[in-house]
């Protein structure tokens, strides 16, 4: 091998922004939760005491969740094609974003997190690779990985291994969605069933929040995109698609995403689009506006806020974050504490309940949804997992 | 999926065993390394500030050092098929060494490392494996996996790779013996170059150790495997034994290990098995005897010590352990201070020369080797190895 070139300096990427100086050096770090400080702690961490716990473990595989880290971390697994708003960077790109999960697991859940990111694309690679490395791990968190692409990953995963696999992209966004409908429901006198809702964005986070509302008992849910209303009848759907309109839109709309939202009751932006001030204004008296699109919301909130009861952004400087860090850390937490074997529907759903008790006096418009810093969700979330996990017979303790 | 069967507790297997209680829970931990208090840590270590981040290394792939923790992380890579003396246990039963192995990176290194147990046995889809995983970490250790196998995945890792890849039962055990003998050989007055030696084992650590030894001059070495000594003339030799007949061996000694013996300056044990007293008895006058084969070392250090000038083993509780824990650890902090893209075998040698250097004015026939717990050694090692790095022009900083 040739000498390498030794790399121009980076200080040119690396001025003012304290993005840059906080990100030196990266964001996480390995510790030893056990002494070795003499020969007798080596010798019990490591060779020769070291060989009767593997030789347990040989013998009984179940006893792996008691003696190493297995049941304590999970791999933040993503290959990097599309990251945030930013779209398919690579794997090595997609680091910082997988570090910060990593930290907010812990942070958040008391999870450890290992970052890895894959230099591959195919689907089946990924499954392949990711069954090989899941000895080592208690479970997998699949992130920032392209639709539909990421749909074909997790479930081919979940059905091969026997530790939970959940796209947070999907099912976190979904939990909490749902927790904060629930509470702006309540907060408007009306039940889930009485809502009539339209979603604008068919990939990752809108086929998952379909799922649950509809699960969830919604009244009904229209999923719109870019071509509009996904129904029966259009011949252009995926097979996502498809399945997404076997399950959604029983009014048997058609048309455009705003001809759908004149008198609905909700709705979703998960699309990166934007939706007309008309449209909103079309909508149902006490209407529910989740504008999520990051950084720019489909809609402004404060235009929203002219005719809607409550509005939630996927931003932390408006009321109302629908953000994913409120459910993740206390879902894999709550499913690790009972060594679950899979992360059910049911305990999604347990997830976005416990999530929209916590806000309980303190319910309004300002406020259907707790901050991601209120001690009490990770709790409150990891407790009602682990009892749905119990209950739905996933639980392995 | 059916509900799974609650496991029996697991007490029985968890008594009076200290090794037990302290793997309770597994010996390692991720922490967070920036804070994660307020939004506005939130916003700065996760989105949005984060997105800056990714696209600068989007946009300048060597930011990835930078960056993230991919410059001070190695991933412990094992599939489980040679794990200490038990042979093939399997991934899971491995992880408690495999974790034992990171926090000994942390410990002695300061280097972050990750135990990754594979589930799968094939050596191109182990190479293929790492090579997916590759841009989440600094480097790679192999790590108890089977001979010949071990060979040819560290081969194939290296060529396909830019980050370095180090199979430490091969590497970290030769640099270790190579330094205790420099020592051996210094306290006896004789040169490396005057040495005639005897290596009992073929595997992955005895071909490293005959190829440092001859690197590093020594006058000959003949390496014998369960038939006999290795010689050119043998017709029953593996890809790995014809090479090893290739380059040592130069006094075409052909027989037994004990006719081997007879008049031989240094005896190396890394076999498992045993050598009988007379052969030993039979060695040159101030003979070097490591018999380094765990638990139970070729012959007894009591009974080498009848006819050796120093004698070392791989236990700790006798003197002059070759413990790889003295080189891994400085190996990887040398090789990813500078970034280098690989792991040279003048990065080892300098390893070996830094490591037998801390041994200076105590140099004793007890104490050929420093104890894994001075503190010099890490230092040393580290940058000896990042000099050599430099001047082999494989650093890239």
């Amino acid at each position: 091998m040739a000498a390498e070139i030794v790399n121009p300096p980076s200080e040119a990427l690396d001025p003012v922004d304290p993005a840059f100086a906080l990100h030196r050096g990266g964001k996480m770090a390995v510790q030893a939760t056990v002494p070795v400080r003499d020969k007798d702690d080596l010798s019990l961490a490591y060779t020769p005491g070291v060989a009767k716990v593997c030789s347990a473990i040989a013998e009984r595989p179940e006893l792996v969740h008691d003696y190493t880290w297995k049941s304590q971390v999970v791999a933040v697994v993503t290959d990097g094609s599309a990251v945030l708003g930013l779209g398919d960077i690579g794997p090595e790109a997609s680091l910082p974003v997988m570090e910060g999960k990593a930290i907010l697991f812990k942070q958040f859940g008391g999870v450890d997190a290992v970052p890895i990111a894959l230099d591959c694309r195919d689907a089946d690679e990924i499954v392949e690779t990711v069954a090989r490395l899941a000895p080592s791990f208690g479970g997998v968190n699949l992130e920032d990985i392209s639709a539909p692409r990421c749909f074909e990953i997790e479930r081919k995963l979940q059905e091969r291994l026997d530790i939970p696999v959940f796209h947070d992209d999907q099912h976190g966004t979904a939990v909490v969605t749902l927790a904060a409908l629930r509470n702006a429901a309540k907060l408007t006198g009306r039940s889930l069933g009485q809502l009539r809702a339209v979603l604008s964005g068919a990939g990752a986070a809108g086929v998952a929040i379909a799922r649950i509302l509809v699960e969830a008992g919604i009244g009904d849910v229209a999923v719109c995109d870019r071509k509009g209303i996904v129904s029966r009848d259009r011949e252009d759907l995926t097979d996502v698609k498809r399945e997404l309109a076997g399950f959604t839109n029983k009014a048997g709309l058609l048309g455009s995403l705003e001809s759908a939202l004149a008198g609905a009751d909700v709705f979703i932006g998960v699309s990166g689009g934007t939706v007309p001030e008309e449209a909103v204004a079309s909508m149902a008296k006490d209407s529910l506006v989740f504008a999520m699109a990051n950084p720019n919301p489909e809609i402004h909130p404060e235009v929203a806020h002219r005719y809607a009861a409550v509005v939630a952004t996927g931003r932390s400087d408006f009321p109302n974050q629908i953000n994913n860090v409120l459910a993740f850390p206390g879902i894999f937490a709550g499913a690790l504490q009972v060594r679950a074997s899979r992360i059910t529907e049911g305990m999604k759903l347990a997830a976005a309940e416990a999530l929209a008790a916590v806000v309980a006096d303190e319910l309004s418009a300002e406020c259907v949804i707790p901050s991601p810093f209120d001690e009490r969700v990770a709790p409150a979330v990891t407790a009602a997992v682990a009892a749905a996990a119990r209950a739905e017979g996933v639980a392995r303790r």
